[in-house]
């Protein structure tokens, strides 16, 4: 029985490397392409030494693949990608190119009128959490930013269940990684080194779609995001805390509150095994590497208040672990297959 | 002309340190006595080797000074300012210990009842950009915490002039330092490097007391506040980020808005020197070892919100820098003598 | 068939928790047992929430294992490992209480009396890329520290290939996590973050451990070792750098030397899964939370140096990793089970 | 009496902008005109926000100053300076053009040929502890390397009291800033961040300054110098470990031997305000932001080793300060002004 191929288009940004680092870890596939443009020519090895093992050259053309990921950025992605679908194959894209449904998002939150806008429909919202079985099934599934991933799963119980007013702040602290392997001052080393600072404070591009997204999982309410994204000096991890008000009478008052939304919580994620609902603060640190989502609901003092905690790896299952996760169910492999490891702690 | 004898109680800490530092520095006063508990008899300079020019020796009782600052922690800090406030010694506590005015609050938010509560109306809270003409008259300062520091700056203008509703988020991250130079695990290298997480989620010491200022900035609106604050992997440095709601017509709408917010800003603070109202996401790294406060007054795309960025230096404008501003009011000498130093950048 | 049962004394440190980890992951044996002290009575998963799918409880004794670690420290590990030894169960000891050959060492350097000295001759140095065969059949292994795994691997070749002179000057930087999880003010985050040091300047205690060994690589010449480790602000990672002298004649001259010494160093790890020898210079970050250790050997502009760097993840190869390595050899698995992911970058 | 005015040419890069700060609270110039490139036409507070207080506008010519700093790189600087140094104004320069006697160093080590090479003779290396008389009367003085600064203050004392032999060993760690504000992927956060690593294996630009300085330092003895710097993950800082041999009989055996090297170096440098000999292992953390370098020269527990630590901030003593230093000796002012903060710690 010969293992289906996999390609990567991209390899040499971070969800790209991480992408391989993952997938060739994985029993039941083989990664045998891998494109990229000024290192095409140069091995894998040569420009990731930690993916020595895996023997692969960098070109730039996919070659004959059953599966494919593309880790390009927004715009280039889906002109890649079309020729690739147009031809059958299945494809997880890990851009924003085919998360948002709605076509003239494109121009307003990318700068650039899509080149298919009628797959968008087609395109599903690769958060397992959410879109489990459409998943399975699906051509081409879009992989949500990372931000979204730590804010959408931080408010699907709560909205479901219609607990919370529509009024949401998402304040969300991330490590540099997520910015990306193109070289920029904001992400030098001694610019950004011991310091915190907020950005995109005229609106996050992962904005539109945590609000579809949202609004999805309650049609009867609209909500109104607010949404800061800072960065802070680590490499890797999203910490991202959710402030909205309950409704009223819909979740007891008092000390019995805390557990109602743990349950609540743990209820919904129950067939989750990314998913961890915790009792404690929880920290980026226990995240490093590995795919799990840490999400603690809990109430301020008051009692009035929802507030959320939810942290990741913004590379793994805020990137390259979530769209392994998204191949699992496409493929039928066991949702956990090559993501079983453990965060690297301290 | 003898210069003015200044000691400080509890040198060891990081806010002691620091007042070492900046008051080996000023022009106008002497400081010589420094006290330390496990490290008395011992140098400044075996201890802190960055202070050997200072060539004072560490002692267990302050001596004969004419300004006394404190740097002991809550409950300690009042026990031993008594005596020296009952002498008539002038005195910046940089605890908690004189900055609450409801005796019962320290009962509930610190464990212990308060020695001299008689002394907490006469104690003046000592935020120079609120309080400047009572301070230069105190004869005790309560200089206020880290995060009320960053938060009250950024909300003073917008209470005063009533333009926002009383509900308001408050989500401070702040460097490792501001938990002191106590040994825990919370502190430890390998646990919070590379690694964000909130704390105090059940009621952080701080809120009270930004509560207490927010409330007397407006008497006619009490807040609702909620207040969660971070540690991020670096030393130094606090950034706060504000969300409230603005009232509806107080402020007008679109692109005029953030120039409105700009302008009010700026006219509250037009005297203040260690306030900046900037137009940009304002970094921690600009205040490295500085006492300024950067804010950023802006609103959502919606415009219907009020955010506010600031960040300090928590060492400096958030306890020793203030501490020195403080002392430099109610010596009557200019407010910045001392200060002037800017930011170590990058 | 049923598992063997592995039990980790002392699981709470930093190696012990890394042990945990990768035990947990290893498809041949059954991590059944982990005691701790202060931490008795709480699960894995309330300690190290990174753990919680181990569903393991946290006990005082370790209960009937098959095969058990001692992640002690010194003193206490040969105390605790003792009775477990004469009982007749496998040991691979983290500390370094099997280390040294001579006796007296103990006194000497760890400040204690060796309370079993007949066993040192016994126990076997765990290095497998040194003693492989005798690990495999040895009750006691004394796992090496991570200092002497970076030096002792980095000077293999060239001593057993007699071409270096016996002055060697051996310069380690380490991150924070080798000096442990107990709290001091040399661990303190924001007193070694932004910070290097050099520190054990009157002797290392891994001294006596390399010079032993590397004696015994070439018996024919005592090497003389100055050894400085310092402290750099990251959690993992050791890099050594390698200052020898080529003995006159024994390596051509010129462009050829740094292809030899590739060759030499080559051949010696030919069959050695962990040890890539690498020719560019090699970073700590290509090894975080991987068992490898990269070593790239070159020589000076002038050419009669040996130049070596070496660097690994303190707490995989050169800790629990290697002890995993060790029991693999001992129960005869693959070297590599358990130990194949690659590491995680950036 | 107006100021002296003095100008930066080229203030956008680390060295440029640390002048800006250190010279903008020197109180007996006037920083009048500060140079840029890309910048130009921006002002000083837009680029760097930590100096907004000195309303500087960025220029891209220098204009009419008394005394001039060069901030460029290499091969740029000789050609810019040229002019100014023919119009009879004084230069500091920052970079390495007029830092080498030898004309046939600059093809070799910097790839271009020397604009003026008899100026090279003229030219004053700006070591201040080593030709401060000669600094005072030169025109031009070549601001030493960072590296260079920390390695010949640790081996002056040693070499001119001819106690140690030739063969040295220089073993440098650096933190990020000493690669500048030029982006490159050794420089990305993401890279560099939690990573130890060594470069410029087939020798450093600073080896041959190093090496020509060492050499004046004992004429009858030709140092052989091999030199290794490494990144650390901090922005600022450097420790350099320094490895040499005694010569036999020069200086005492046993306990005494350290003390006789303390006073060695005391007495060296009892007039030099910058240099602080410790009889600790320094930190680079005791300079952040500040002037000094501090040395502990010691000896291995075997007694034949000369072993030095030297650390220094690489901005401050290592470039900008430096460089002012140079200047207040240069205009007759007292060496420390303007250079008496001390470090900021933590």
């Amino acid at each position: 029985m010969s293992k289906i191929k996999v390609g990567i288009i991209n390899v040499t940004g971070y969800a790209g490397v991480e992408l391989a680092r993952i997938l060739g870890q994985h029993p039941e596939i083989k990664l045998t392409s891998v494109t990229g443009r000024s290192a095409a020519g140069q091995t894998l090895a040569e420009v990731f030494p930690h993916l020595a093992n895996l023997n692969l050259a960098i070109t730039t053309e996919l070659g004959d693949v059953d599966f494919a990921f593309s880790a390009l950025p927004h715009k280039e992605s889906s002109k890649e990608c079309l020729p690739l679908i147009q031809g059958g194959t299945r494809v997880v894209d890990i851009s924003a190119d085919f998360r948002l449904k709605d076509p003239t998002a494109y121009p307003a939150w990318y700068g650039f009128t899509h080149p298919a806008p009628e797959l968008l429909k087609q395109a599903v919202f690769g958060l397992p959490e959410i879109y489990r079985s459409r998943i399975a099934s699906a051509q081409i599934v879009a992989n949500p930013g990372c931000f979204p991933t730590s804010a959408i799963l931080a408010l699907a119980p709560a909205l479901k269940a219609g607990i919370i007013e529509p009024e949401i702040i998402i304040d969300s602290k991330s490590g540099i990684s997520g910015a990306g392997r193109t070289l920029t001052l904001s992400t030098h080393f001694s610019e950004v080194n011991e310091d915190v600072s907020a950005y995109a404070l005229d609106g996050h591009r992962h904005l539109p779609e945590i609000t579809q997204e949202l609004n999805l999982l309650n049609p009867n309410q609209a909500v109104k995001v607010t949404f800061i994204p800072h960065l802070v000096p680590m490499t890797r991890g999203i910490l991202t805390t959710i402030y909205s008000t309950f409704k009223t009478g819909k979740i007891s008052r008092g000390k019995k509150k805390k557990d109602e939304l743990l349950t609540l919580y743990r209820d919904y994620y129950k067939e989750m095994p990314f998913v961890r609902v915790v009792d404690f603060s929880p920290h980026t640190k226990y995240t490093l590497g590995n795919n799990n989502c840490l999400i603690h609901p809990t109430t301020n003092p008051g009692g009035d208040k929802l507030i959320v905690f939810s942290c990741l790896d913004n590379l793994v299952k805020g990137a390259a672990g979530q769209a392994v996760q998204n191949m699992n169910l496409m493929l039928g492999f066991p949702e956990t297959m090559g993501l079983e490891a453990p965060a690297i702690f301290p």
